[in-house]
């Protein structure tokens, strides 16, 4: 099915790009800023395709929460769960991400690269802990006699109430055999967006449930089920910082698995939206993933060439 | 990469689903309705996967109107292009019929079928007269003044005031290649939902354009494009009536493709939606497809073994 032959050969690479590839800080995020703001990774990214097999997965925060504003905004059509918006966001972003990264590589007229962008669901268990307790607030904010009439649970946020779902951890990627296979082929492949329609089995069937998976971590799991070597976490920052917030403040060029550790166990300032990401990478190496890379928009391929962003490998072992 | 070796011997399949694979008539649409509704055409197509190579495409015209009307609901977040809401929505109807095939699949217990939904933009010449002449009805109705402060081009339907939009002829699809090859390795594949997202070409890009492809004559140039065997065509009605709204009414059995042009160029009752059905049809067999089949939701296996539906042939050149 690979015609050049050089599918199984090359390292595969997963790169799991922020919800800031798409919506900037300050932006009110329209269309033609979504797709001009993707061309900063994507150019990137279509840069690597000889050297690497590449799969994409992506958040979808923002565009996940515009869907749940639209539908707060009309009782004409029958109101649709979670999941479904988060299959409507893989839609959208998958045919974003194609077609720049597709105008992108006839540019570079390197010739034909196959390229797909695959709906993905992701099973949970429906008795993980995050079910009983949900942490992860999503969508629009709510005054608190506004969140009263909502059918759904609120929690209190410094912006007002907003919605709360459950995070489970998420246990298996559905298309992983299809990944995989498509990768052995030298397919690029776009996928898990969102971290993922989150299911629970129920017999042979899977139920779509009212959750959202955390990206970095689906993203990770999914590394490790198609046997990547390199998992790389794009952000916004460009890197694990040391001494945040303070004029000491740098990037941390190399993270054992142990100093990865430690930054997760221990209370540090600035670890916020850093925490997932850490634990992604950390789980991946535990896993038999080669090396994570936590990196900006526009150090991917510096920092897949170690170069830039934070380098995490399972030192202990390599010495 | 098809451990089977099946996959290049089997006959391919494109199966088109109507809209009212998912909503009935009368039916508000819930996600759960959806779901039920999608039993019945998915458990027939689950039973041929053995015999033959499967491509399903699928319409999306109650889910894009469903979302247009969430979006007119919505001020608070950027308006997004029509393009995008079918991305939406093949991102929506993808996942419902993975999810819905993939426990029939399991429950029919015949090992593993691989099986992915895509996306898939679809060129469109951005010369079509259809641009210059909108005339394809989407969306909410609305009333004369309502239309008035629109952005967007109206007409005058029987149930109000419809955004009118062009629905160019598809050029060719843009993933045919990687479908061919999904096809040719055994993958089961979901694609050119809602006819595919319209792009026209610009330079090596190619953009998004307000357009509605028709799902039937889409779903024919894929077949060609892949070198489908057979197209079927799943529909509301049995297959194509003479002597419609008559007590003589019944389903035309055979039709050749002279006998279809004869359909096409008729002024005659009835033809309505029946007609870019045909035409897809006839289009299919003119560049080198073997039968196409026109054919009621619950009939899609009998259809496709010739004892249902209307069957359409080259007949002049058969016999």
């Amino acid at each position: 099915m690979n015609q050049t032959g050089l599918g199984v050969s090359k390292p595969t690479l997963l790169i799991a790009l922020g919800g800031n590839a798409m919506i900037r800080k300050g932006q009110q995020g329209t269309i033609s800023e979504q797709f001009e703001n993707l061309r900063v990774p994507i150019s990137q990214i279509a840069a690597l395709v000889d050297e690497y097999n590449i799969i994409i997965s992506h958040g979808n925060g923002p565009q996940v929460g515009n869907l749940m504003l639209q539908q707060e905004s009309c009782n004409a059509v029958p109101k649709l769960p979670l999941e479904i918006l988060v299959a409507q966001t893989q839609g959208q972003i998958g045919y974003m991400i194609e077609s720049v990264l597709d105008e992108m590589l006839m540019e570079q007229g390197t010739g034909f690269h196959p390229l797909v962008s695959l709906i993905t669901y992701v099973v949970v268990d429906r008795n993980d802990p995050a079910f009983v307790r949900p942490t992860k607030p999503i969508g629009p904010c709510f005054t608190a006699i506004e969140a009263k009439n909502l059918t759904y649970p609120t929690m209190q946020t410094p912006k007002g109430f907003r919605r709360v779902v459950a995070s489970p951890n998420p246990v298996t990627i559905i298309e992983k055999r299809e990944i995989k296979r498509l990768i052995n082929a030298g397919f690029l492949v776009i996928c898990c967006g969102g971290g993922g329609i989150p299911v629970v089995r129920n017999g042979r069937a899977f139920n779509g449930v009212d959750a959202v998976i955390d990206k970095d971590l689906a993203s990770s799991l999914l590394a490790v089920e198609v046997g990547a070597e390199l998992l790389v976490i794009v952000t916004d920052v460009e890197g694990v910082l040391s001494d945040f917030g303070t004029p000491k403040e740098k990037v941390i060029q190399r993270l054992s698995v142990k100093d990865a550790r430690d930054f997760l166990r221990h209370d540090q300032t600035g670890k916020g939206s850093m925490e997932p990401k850490v634990e992604a990478a950390v789980r991946f190496l535990e896993h038999g993933g080669k090396r994570a890379v936590i990196t900006g928009l526009d150090t991917i391929t510096s920092g897949v060439n170690e170069t830039a962003g934070t380098q995490i490998t399972d030192a202990e072992i390599n010495m």
